[in-house]
């Protein structure tokens, strides 16, 4: 049982989570005197602001994303470790891995976030896959391009309809943007490379249940996202509440009576709660819980009776000097996960821990090319000025000199051009075999076009 | 059984297979009076010269690959069509998908290449993945890079030397240029981002049957593959035979005495045969084959006793002037494509289709970062001179400007820097539960170097 190679007397650090407060609090903590040991399940960190743009194929997924082990190769005092975090011994100080590996930890930073949420309706969520990770994005992008394929080979006009109709569950900023760019790739990238369809002609339709998309941004700018979402011709559909998803159907009520949407693309964008890890952690600090199950944090983002434990990132519920609910944001997770760092670092100077102040550097929303609604501390912005610094901050926060510049390369191009270069339908089912029969219901088997001639 | 929409009296041509050779023959077709549907089981072509570099992650997948309808749609006369041709009815003209949806053609151009070959030993397929499809580069990524990954966290020195123990079966190009990315990846890229492990101590190892790699370039260009790659560390096992692949090993037998080579990473580009659809054409239409069941065609490409049928791309047989086989390279699709698109055209006038004469242009093989060894036809190159042209023709081939600009960008960087940004696990199985448990086989469960201080 004994430790090997790095075997330290320093103070151990680890950290649970390679998102956005994992990260940078990895990185706070390259000049203390410390041993930093971040662990995930995956190699790479997503850049997940832009995950809606590599789900519609603008961007390819290694462009949202860094292998931690480069975004940490001159941290010295930092490893990455590639496991999945399942339980915690706090009384013993030890993290266990899903292998049963175990891991001692002097101080740890929790750091896992969330996953899509569906209000107890699991059996959604084949229907209606979320966009939480990298893979999210790569299955969203495969059924949206295999929809307009299906559709291209459908003889019959009104199934060819219902594979053109894109239903998006949930009007925040994911849902807004993922509808925005559905609307995009359909009327501008894929125009012209059908020879049956028309996909201009597909319905993007985005359902929120409250009365305004992108609700808690001020009014002035949720209307202007309206409006641009409408040029765009995204179907909003405000006041709904979703009943019931299948695999080719979504019922909403508004009001009193339930409409039946038929689609065979639906997408989740609604509700999240924590991770299983997440899950575990609160139950075993018995921490008190907000409503969707975040663990509400200390003033300094420990946890209650455990100064040792910190929790950042979407995980922690956190409230700002007004007392309002910080969103679950990037800059939440960079502000929290440096502030825990620091903490840390302090407190080995045996001084006390500040308490954590969220500053509110604003919204950024992109609903289209070109179409941004910025939220700023001091100002509101819609239009071209807005994207140039929507633009901006998503290019300074990208990791990494190279990705910076290839994404904002390939990115001014197909925004430029309206080409998407990322549309690959890969993966296990990325073949035609994933595709339903065309025509297996009325018994025709002909393609349109290029159907059997001499038969007819 | 009415065909709609595009219904068409024009000459109906149909291409099965969205490689050089489809879509090269779909583009020769674009000013001729002619309907083209491209078939293929994806919706995008690969750029396969480049896979071994997607497969080492110097670039994304979708830097190596073009949706089809981007590629084709401005050919008003070319549809693309999602779909998995599975048989053919020569006398009927028409093809057959796999959903059953049938298509009339009056030509029909084969180009549906070639996937691994294993000589009879199915059972190694799953130990040790070919490098064939876009799926196959991501396969190998992740193999490779999880290696890594394992040896770092295995306590056990001799068993992370197994992990650190790459084997590549196969010394053509592909092989070969395969060998020395990983050598490069580890030596450079992977280097300061592990804490246990010195990624620059794997090991390499390339096995080749006959007595040189490169077999069928001129010797001074083998001998410069070989001193590039051995430069970079990779063991070159010329004439060694393999004998068996399991889950831990690779068995070779060079002279009498066969050797174990401990591995959990076998990589496999030792021999080829025609996909499924290529079999049955050969079968249907009791066409000649060649040792490894290349359909042997007429002079002007077409498949003997069916003129309107013709082969292209690796599944063809094809000789040179001076009798050799031509070898299966990018040229060879998109000679032999183009050809056949005027074959066609040519017939539809009522001319005679010319035989095929191809034009060696010379081979490139990049086997190390600005180690290239280019053979043409008046001279040989190697070295800094042979990259450069190595770079001009991959980038003029690889289709679409975008992609040109961005592949040439992201590609330019990670080679002066020797950065690999596409580094991602991605997959069914790329999270951590891919990874054996670490000390599975000695009971000890902890990690080295973060391991459990307390109890040691």
């Amino acid at each position: 049982m004994t430790a090997t190679a790095l075997e330290t007397d320093r103070h151990r650090v680890v950290i649970v989570g390679g998102g956005f407060g994992g990260v940078y609090a990895a990185r706070t903590l390259s000049r203390q005197p410390v041993d930093v040991a971040l662990i995930d399940r995956r190699n790479f960190h997503t850049f997940s602001p832009m995950l809606y743009q590599a789900a519609t194929g603008a961007v390819a997924p290694s462009d949202v994303s860094q292998p931690l082990r480069k975004m940490l190769r001159r941290q010295r005092n930092a490893r990455v470790i590639l496991g999945e975090a399942t339980d915690l011994d706090a009384a013993q100080r030890q993290l266990r891995l899903s292998d049963g590996t175990r891991i001692d930890y002097d101080s740890l930073v929790v750091a896992t976030g969330t996953q899509p949420s569906y209000f107890g309706k699991e059996q959604w969520r084949e229907h209606a896959p979320g966009l939480k990770t990298l893979e999210d994005a790569t299955e969203i992008r495969r059924r949206a391009l295999l929809a307009f394929e299906a559709a291209e080979r459908e003889p019959d006009r009104e199934r060819g309809r219902v594979w053109m109709t894109l239903v998006v569950v949930g009007g925040g900023p994911t849902g807004t943007e993922l509808a925005g760019a559905l609307a995009e790739l359909a009327r501008n990238t894929l125009r012209s490379e059908f020879r049956t369809i028309d996909p201009s002609e597909a319905r993007v339709i985005l359902v929120e249940a409250v009365d305004e998309i992108l609700p808690g941004w001020p009014e002035f700018l949720r209307h202007a996202a309206r409006e641009e979402l409408e040029q765009l011709g995204v179907e909003i559909r405000t006041g709904t509440r979703v009943e019931d998803i299948g695999p080719t159907h979504v019922d909403v009520r508004a009001g009193s009576g339930v409409e039946r949407i038929e689609t065979r693309t639906a997408l989740w964008a609604a509700g999240v709660r924590p991770t299983a890890f997440g899950r575990r952690v609160a139950q075993a600090l018995a921490a008190p819980t907000d409503r969707v199950g975040r663990i509400v944090v200390e003033p300094d983002l420990s946890v209650r009776g455990h100064p040792e434990i910190f929790v950042v990132g979407d995980l922690a519920a956190i409230s700002d000097d007004a007392g309002e609910t910080v969103p679950d944001v990037a800059q939440k997770g960079i502000q929290a996960g440096r502030h825990a760092a620091r903490a840390i670092a302090e407190r080995l100077r045996d001084r006390p821990s500040p308490p954590f102040r969220y500053r509110d550097i604003g919204d950024l929303a992109m609903v289209g090319r070109f179409r941004v609604v910025a939220r700023l501390p001091l100002l509101a912005l819609t239009g071209f000025v807005a994207w140039l610094l929507w633009l901006g901050v998503h290019l300074y926060y990208l990791n990494g000199i190279q990705t910076r510049l290839v994404v904002s390369m390939r990115w001014a191009w197909s925004l430029f051009t309206s080409g998407r270069g990322s549309r690959l339908i890969t993966g296990t089912h990325a073949t035609y075999g994933a595709l339903p029969p065309i025509g297996s219901l009325d018994g025709s088997t002909d393609l349109p076009g290029v159907g059997d001639r001499s038969a007819a």
